[in-house]
């Protein structure tokens, strides 16, 4: 029986080696009926962080799916791989906390199992490249004909390592979070949400107090960065329903030196003191 | 009815985010059948003169396909979307001039939509990711049983946006044209066209006057750059059948310092000055 | 009949260009049933040994393939292109070395042909991009229905430009070699191997002992980068069965200076002198 179609990938093995080649390859060989979607191989180096915010906002437009992740500074050590069923997919993966923003966009882990079953990894396993040797193989065995439950011992859900949900606090009018992540244009992504902002006031159309380190910004907040003249900053509500500062045609992230986890307060401003 | 088993896609999204993933997945839920032929995802942000360079450049060497290209400054403001038929294939993208190189090059457009069939999109439409929203799906449609008609109200052809044709003039002995685009390996490429170098009897094997600010370059027009020794300047006609400027071995736009859009002439050497 | 169902492909034509997806497209019109795994296209420009490196040591993780290299700094010069067939698999590219780590590793070249019939190139042959034109379209020839001695007349094998095997030597308890390259992550991958470093005694748990230019370090052995702490050298037998040395979580390479072709000895430190 065929269980899934397609297998999503995301690592920070980068373009420039044969590493994700390797395990298209690996995949190809298991599983050939199945069709790859890279996410992306350019998660900084052991940045897991970034990459479970990445997998996170991508996933849900994924189709069911095989999701592989490995951004593994860990490989080789105690922690263990793990095979997560949540929604409509299965999510492997290094249990360092990758997989739990998007174990929990798709509505929660369901079962775990732990990947103990080496009759599914490659028959030689490095200590240093579980994304070809273990992780892949398993996945590709899962999109195949193997179940779930083979992929080795069963452990409670409760266990697996989850990172702390991103910091977001709605209090007396103002939202206070920190920057995401930053994407390629320099658009700096809150932890906020658009639901929050509009619970304190903000909303298309107005104005928005942004606190950040020793600065205060008042910006325009608009449907998109389009609305304002290029080389203006302006806020928004971006494509992942986040609270975002971007400067229309420039980048916002190096203009205001916002690097992902910087602490940053935005609030409403009373119509009286509006410029 | 399947239409196109080919989707290509062309973006300034880059590759370190998942918004290129999240199209892929959109298109592979409506389209199962189809393949996505990435272009290329590293068209520098907003630049649309260089998307439309490398599409124009690239489809003729595709299959049959629904082209998808997104270099949109304006993605959410009054530019509104399109779908092209042009040869045996469609285009779709934002109509701010990005598709019309690559339609001219398909030989003209045959009719043009409107993208204003909201059927057709995600069922949510952020303002700013109008890739993954609307014109991956509308294409993803088009590619399995839906009507080119159905993607919205019928437009008029010559209202589409194009940008200008690149500029050339071949007049008295010498072709002006100025530097359309710049690859990986630094070659530049010109706007004017190898069979303008003909005309003006530049030939390979012979040697070729080059212009370009203050400068006067004394080049050998050859095959192929490997004609000459590394490290030295040559000028030829490229695999686009356009004249350019390379290093052999080296780095020729920044040998000379010459971006897109700067001002080039060549001219043959009259016989008797020929070093 | 269908001979492969799988091309890869090597370049080092960049990501920024179209350069790829007009292969990918010349590949899809000639043998749709093909899948293409791309292994890498960021082999520095004309760096055929680091081209050589990456596919000898991806290859054979993938399945049976006509696999496709280029990296052809002589493109358009006498250098010739072949198919050679290895293992389960067949080679084309440039002769100039590229394939030739990879052809050994699958088993060493059974029979080799020069592409001298142009019947199977596009119909237009530019002299600059013979992947498009040449390589890629021969490649998708033979993975379709066309026969390898089609591709043009045999050649001797033994003919075949092969880069000299990466130096190594064990003797009187060291091991001499030199840096083969450096991935992503900025380890440093010798050309000595896990095994010649058991050989000389240095062995996972152990302490080794390297010489590099002016310097020696001595460095703990172990099986994974993940065994030291974050910041600290280490030495280990990699995925591809070489002594690496890295910093865990950070940049060997830069740290110690050392870029591919370094010469680089390990010895085993005796176990008096043992810090």
């Amino acid at each position: 029986m065929t269980r899934f179609r397609y297998l999503s990938f995301l690592t920070d093995y980068g373009l420039e080696d044969g590493f994700v080649a390797a395990c298209h390859g690996v995949g190809a060989r298991i599983a050939p009926h199945a069709q790859i979607i890279d996410v992306t191989h350019l998660i900084p180096p052991g940045d897991v962080r970034r990459g479970a915010a990445v997998l996170a906002q991508t996933v849900p437009y994924l189709p069911p799916a095989v999701h592989v992740a490995v951004v593994d500074p860990g490989v080789g050590t105690a922690r263990r791989g793990v095979a997560v069923a949540a929604g409509d997919s299965v999510f492997i993966g290094p249990d360092n906390g990758l997989l739990s923003w998007a174990v929990a966009a798709a509505g929660g882990a369901a079962r775990a199992f732990s990947l103990t079953n080496s009759g599914l990894w490659l028959s030689q396993v490095t200590p240093t490249f579980h994304g070809r040797d273990i992780f892949m193989p398993v996945a590709a065995h899962l999109a195949a004909d193997t179940e779930l439950a083979a992929a080795g011992a069963e452990i409670d859900v409760g266990d697996l390592v989850t990172l702390p949900t991103p910091e977001r606090l709605v209090h007396d009018g103002t939202a206070a979070g920190e920057v995401l992540t930053v994407d390629r244009f320099g658009n700096v992504q809150l932890t906020v949400t658009g639901a929050d902002a509009a619970e304190i006031g903000v909303k298309p159309g107005g104005t928005v107090l942004v606190h950040c380190g020793h600065r205060q910004l008042i910006l325009p907040y608009r449907e998109m960065f389009g609305a304002v003249a290029t080389g203006e900053l302006v806020a928004y509500t971006d494509s992942a329903g986040l609270v975002s500062i971007a400067v229309n045609g420039g980048n916002a992230a190096q203009r205001l030196g916002l690097p992902p986890g910087a602490r940053v307060t935005i609030a409403a401003i009373p119509q009286t003191i509006r410029p």
